[in-house]
């Protein structure tokens, strides 16, 4: 399981606050706090600095670097621009994750030279300019037909990550069931992994938290090989822990008796 | 998903002790309190005070009849005898459940008659008398062996509930995965529904609530049709309420958002 800690987004705004400050302690401790918890990647959203998000991608990945010289940073954001700018800026011995592609014919031919180039990891969402999938199958025809396109041009696709999309349960209450039936689907596809944000999950709902770790649960169940989210919360690692003892990834249940150990559990 | 409240077991210290003094305060708080927390059927087991089973079963249950006169019984015995006495002692409008019968062809012949006769639901364990299933097609083909057994003797294959029986994960790793695994493979025999108790799988482990919790969500997203569980434990509700929301068999989460109102979630 490939944990990317969600942390540094400039859409909570706290985060968004200390990048505008330039307030490094807080950028280098939510990297470093993240890292410490087991993420494997540490996202980098920039983008809701509108006019800014060159310069401050550059600011937040010096100081994740400074901090933490192998970091695995997943560079978030809408703006072709300002991934390549933050490809330029990254000088680290860890590896990168591009977030996101689509089906978006544009936004392919503008990132994926920049992934290849660069020899990064690459998210697709399960969506293209037709819009949002209802169906888990629309989900998989839509990963179907990315990976064939990336794969023409010669992108690794052991280092494509397809996110099924997952929309809110208390308006659309079959978009759960949906997005765990593509996710075997989906891993049909030779090579090909999946990954998804959480969150979305429970809008609308009281004790969100709790939705997202069940939701979570289930999707490792299904076969979820990697997840964006915050590795510091309680409810998380309650269900990364669980799952691994459950389903035999985690050997002599360590991961789980350790977490148990340090209070890091419900 | 069907509800089995297991609090009125026997192998518990205070409800042998409350069986053994006719503390029937105790007994009819137990039946009571699991109806109210949703409870489906009461599980009923007075296997531990030896001796005097047939006795006690016919206390208990006159006592649950007694506090809820409409009450859903499961029998859970290792004794034949003791089955029929409970299954004589019930007079009350609802349904019956007995646990269980396995492959076993001397508990098949002596408990099947009884299920034809008093028209109840039955638990069989995926297991004959070579031993415990080790993979999710050992539990798959002692299930299909025991369905083609009873169906011949007309037995209706609807009320059939098969127990792939977890075993702990801390000293077989791999047997979270085989029971889950077992689960569509068992489904699949026309009519047949799954049952199991969760407390195994998390034996020999710290916080097992946790575990037992995580199992249940994930043999839920398997297609598990009951449990029999403790319906007043905070994590079993959590699981319960919030696989209800994510898999869209509780309408508009409305039994979720009540529980969370009811301060019935972790």
């Amino acid at each position: 399981m490939l944990i990317i800690g969600e942390r540094i987004n400039s859409t909570k705004e706290k985060v968004k606050g200390a990048i505008g400050s330039r307030d490094a302690g807080f950028i280098s401790g939510a990297a470093r706090s993240q890292a410490d918890a087991g993420a494997d990647y540490i996202d980098v959203n920039c983008a809701v600095t509108l006019g800014s998000e060159l310069q401050d991608m550059d600011w937040v990945l010096s100081v994740i670097q400074n901090e933490i010289p192998d970091a695995n940073i997943c560079i978030d954001s809408p703006s072709y621009l300002a991934i390549e700018a933050a490809l330029k800026a990254y000088h680290s011995k860890g590896s990168l994750m591009i977030n996101s592609i689509s089906g978006d014919e544009a936004r392919i031919r503008s990132i994926l030279p920049l992934a290849i180039k660069y020899n990064t990891k690459l998210i697709a969402l399960t969506m293209d300019e037709k819009g949002m999938p209802q169906t888990g199958n629309d989900r998989f025809e839509a990963a179907r037909k990315i990976y064939e396109r990336v794969k023409k041009e010669g992108f690794d696709v052991g280092n494509l990550y397809f996110d099924p999309l997952i929309r809110p349960i208390a308006t659309e209450p079959d978009q759960a069931v949906e997005f765990l039936r593509s996710l075997p689907l989906i891993k049909g596809l030779a090579g090909a992994k999946t990954v998804c944000g959480l969150s979305n999950v429970s809008y609308g709902l009281p004790n969100r938290r709790l939705i997202n770790a069940s939701f979570l649960t289930m999707a490792i169940h299904a076969g979820l090989d990697a997840a964006i989210l915050d590795p510091l919360d309680k409810y998380i690692v309650s269900s990364l822990r669980t799952s691994g003892a459950l389903l035999g990834t985690d050997e002599y249940c360590g991961k789980y008796i350790g977490a148990y150990r340090e209070g890091k559990l419900i």
